[in-house]
């Protein structure tokens, strides 16, 4: 998939240590992504903008990692009609339930696709842009099947380890 | 203090019930306000330009309620200086701590002054719009300190009546 | 869009209640569902194999209800790589956080796409399942966008009504 | 501002490692702060001789800091008419989850306005407690504008400067 | 026990519902006891000088029952040397989460013995005043054993009722 | 399986709504069972020697249902080394949660096999204890599997008939 | 208060880094006590043993501490009628909820008296013995006095002492 | 017992650190399993499989350990008719309360027998186990009583050590 076709979008540097993960997945992948630093309480006529002009520049998901009262995808959501994919990030001293329920639970009619908390749901959000790519792009698809393959094979291979070193065991 | 000074802004029609309880103590203590409905999912530019509009209309104090993921008095406070109180409204099946979180676990530099969930907390919301008004009104602080001292004449009346009531106990 | 390109998955008959939202919606904008009952405990072969076969019955997005341990969403994506929307849904006693966290908490590389607890994440599941099509539908992106615009003059109409109803305060 | 307008309280000597935070944006902004120890708990009388006699003395705003069952903002709160910020602190095993609850959860009368929890909090206080003093002083809504500022440039420098480091990604 | 031990105080009038459960034990026991509205937040002076004063009244245990943020009993703790009962009650919508870590998560120096939420909580804080108003009184602690010995047997009586109820499952 | 194999514990008289749920299904498998009222609290040494003696009696596992701090499984487990099941009650304000924990957490050396909160848990309590006796019992695995084709056929005509219902949609 | 009259129950040894402090604090005011290693699970009888025989030693009131599903304090309750202090320690991955939760949410009859949670709790565990004992011991009332004169003082240092260091502040 | 007749799952590599307490204490009792790393999201295939042949396999309990929207146990039981215990392990940000949630709450009719959170749960999982093979081993019931009498011992060791070491308190 050629161009930037995702923005991954986070509330502030010190996220960046969460949301490499994502870009990562999609650098894996190939998938074309730029990479924001926004804040909805800080810039909000930027995530405005941003929101609103993104489709014209060709991107069709945005993910979006924030942690405390993670309004940041939210903020988004309100403001475009792409998909909007939330990871919340454990930042704030309540481990993360405050980024949880504040991305997840979004009013009617303006959703937020919510992921699993911190650097595991950074990487999920990558996954789930790419399956949503995949629906008009089977190439994207194929290597998505790939993916899972590899995992499959990554996790056969732990279990017959395992199952190995524990095989004297009666 | 002539003119509507505060405005009770909330996310959607169903939240009247709880924030009616606002707008009836403001209106005890003859503080004019508007009220409004904004969503800061549903119609963000307006949310934007309310809350910059606000202070050159004469709005000093916003006090703004939402449930779910309650980003209301976030948005407001993000486009504007004045105080901005919040009011976590229990709408959503999870008793309200969603919207609680989202609204008090703001990042630094874009505070929300956040008060008790529900009914509770929008009358508070008003004490507290009247309490940060009264600073600079003395007539309004008079009024604050006499409805203090009703309210103390109120318990300590309730606290004559129980003891009365049990004062046959041994 | 022709065809059903959206599967209504749940748990139990009694979740209907709750997903009959998600299928509303998705009949308003004209895009074709299916409804299913499936259950990843007791028909977790079934499941297996809806999952897996879904795409080829021109199945573009999953969207799962369920409650408890809700493991549906989970068990779909295991077996599929279209996007599975999950449903998190309050019907034990723990009002919904069970429902919650085994429907978001997905580990690396099996994402599912987590909307709000209960009636209003059925809608929302289904407003972002719309979204995911209108990447490769104009029209329904339009329609979506008049959708958006609708809810939008909703809200300034609510707010209309309050301005005027409290007009004459102070 | 000139003379000590605002209060910086906490309930004992180990708070001041995060209430230390509300102190530095105060000084920022040359607004006069005292700065005291006092436990709702350990000096109840002190406490009430405290809030009774700030306003006397010119205090405008007091912020409160405190852990565990935190009761000092409303302790303070329910002696004085002038706003009271509460920031819980999360020093006990709980997270701060009880400093939370016990800080927001106040009855209605006697209000307290909680900002996050932790060190996020103790600056949000302080950037509250300047919202509210701007009210009646014009430089400081000058200066508050201006850190606006400042704080949304920080943000777009981010920005841009992620966006550089990830320019090259296709 | 002669003349009134025991002062069960409340926060509001809408506690007595819950409270009135604490009095009917200790009726059943003989211990004297008044009632109280008192409320840490609305008349924090009259707990001051209750709590001083209540030991030369003759007052030995104190049961103090608040809902939302609960300081009463830390407030008559914090005046007092005698024991402080506080029985955490559900009214905010956060089930009695909220009073029960403002209630029991006291800091060192200032305990107060926290029981159970709600109804079942106020009838514990009069079996444990009991339990310590008899390490000094011998014909109450036989009482409550004989109360112990009818709850035995009142459990017993059950358990022979449900056998035989159920007697001829196979 | 003759005689009564299974014991049906549950603290009190109030428990049997939820705990006749398990007595259900054992009847429908012919298990024989007894039901009991013990409290851990309140006939802590009846508990003991139940929980000593339940081997010699033929009983091979117990099922205990208990609300609040539910300390009842523990307590049998702590007197006996057949298994012991767990159904956590949600009687008291806080849902659940309480006796949820006060089951699950046992220290190591002493197991309790939690199921789910509620009349839920208590079904799945007897297929648990079913599923351990069918061991040794191949007749009642057979009625065991026939009971889970029942359920899969039952998900299935629910399927069926859901699909049929929303045929008619595109 | 000559004797061994408060009983330190623990239920493994690794909570003595906890309980500790509630030694700690008896000696200081020249309590006699004891310290058991006692586990409601792994030697309940010695629990049932120790708690019926208490008093006939001399033991006036229980502290006891124990992490998880904490039952130590509760068992100790069902088998006494002396005061029980139950101490909730955060050893479990769950942060001490579970430990709360099992203390404090005692059923109608056998009340725990809880405090805080980890080694604060543990220090107001002794306090609020020492409260119950001075009941009847007015030397010990007077030492009361004293420490909680001494902890007032020792606030006050800190205050005058932080408010010399910030005293320079506009 | 001879043969492997427990089977300890895990959901990946990194869980061993804890699953190995499990396997440890089966060790002990010379109760023979095997050791599997199976992914119910990664490889649910092999899950089923696994979770159909187990029974023929000889397999009589099956242990299954996860973290995070935890499945595996709950997938296992919904292919298998014999006892699953499910160990959550807190390896997310939320402490382990996503893994409770998810292995506690299985609908009716496909219950996971559920132990504690981490490495305690993990042990209590092979103690359940072999509570459930002592079921039909007496030789294994002995062993387990003989390892509750050492636990026993153990813990009158330390108290007898720590009553020592205590003795000189007054």
């Amino acid at each position: 998939m050629c161009g930037k076709v995702v923005s991954i979008v986070m509330g502030s540097e010190s996220d960046l240590a969460v949301m490499q993960a994502a870009a990562d997945v999609l650098r894996d992948f190939d998938v074309g992504y730029e990479m924001r630093i926004l804040s909805a309480h800080r810039v909000p006529d930027v995530v405005a903008k941003f929101a609103s002009d993104a489709p014209s520049r060709g991107i069709k998901v945005v993910i979006a990692g924030a942690g405390w009262a993670a309004h940041l995808a939210g903020a988004i959501a309100a403001h475009a009609t792409i998909p909007v994919i939330g990871v919340p990030i454990d930042s704030s001293p309540l481990n993360g339930w405050d980024a949880l329920l504040s991305t997840v639970q979004m009013p009617p009619g303006v959703p937020v696709a919510t992921v699993s908390v911190g650097k595991g749901g950074a990487k999920n959000a990558a996954y789930l842009a790419i399956e949503i790519l995949a629906l008009a792009d089977d190439k994207l698809r194929e290597r998505l099947q790939k993916f899972r393959q590899k995992m499959r094979e990554s996790v056969l291979a732990g279990d017959s380890k395992i199952q190995r070193q524990f095989a004297g065991e009666v």
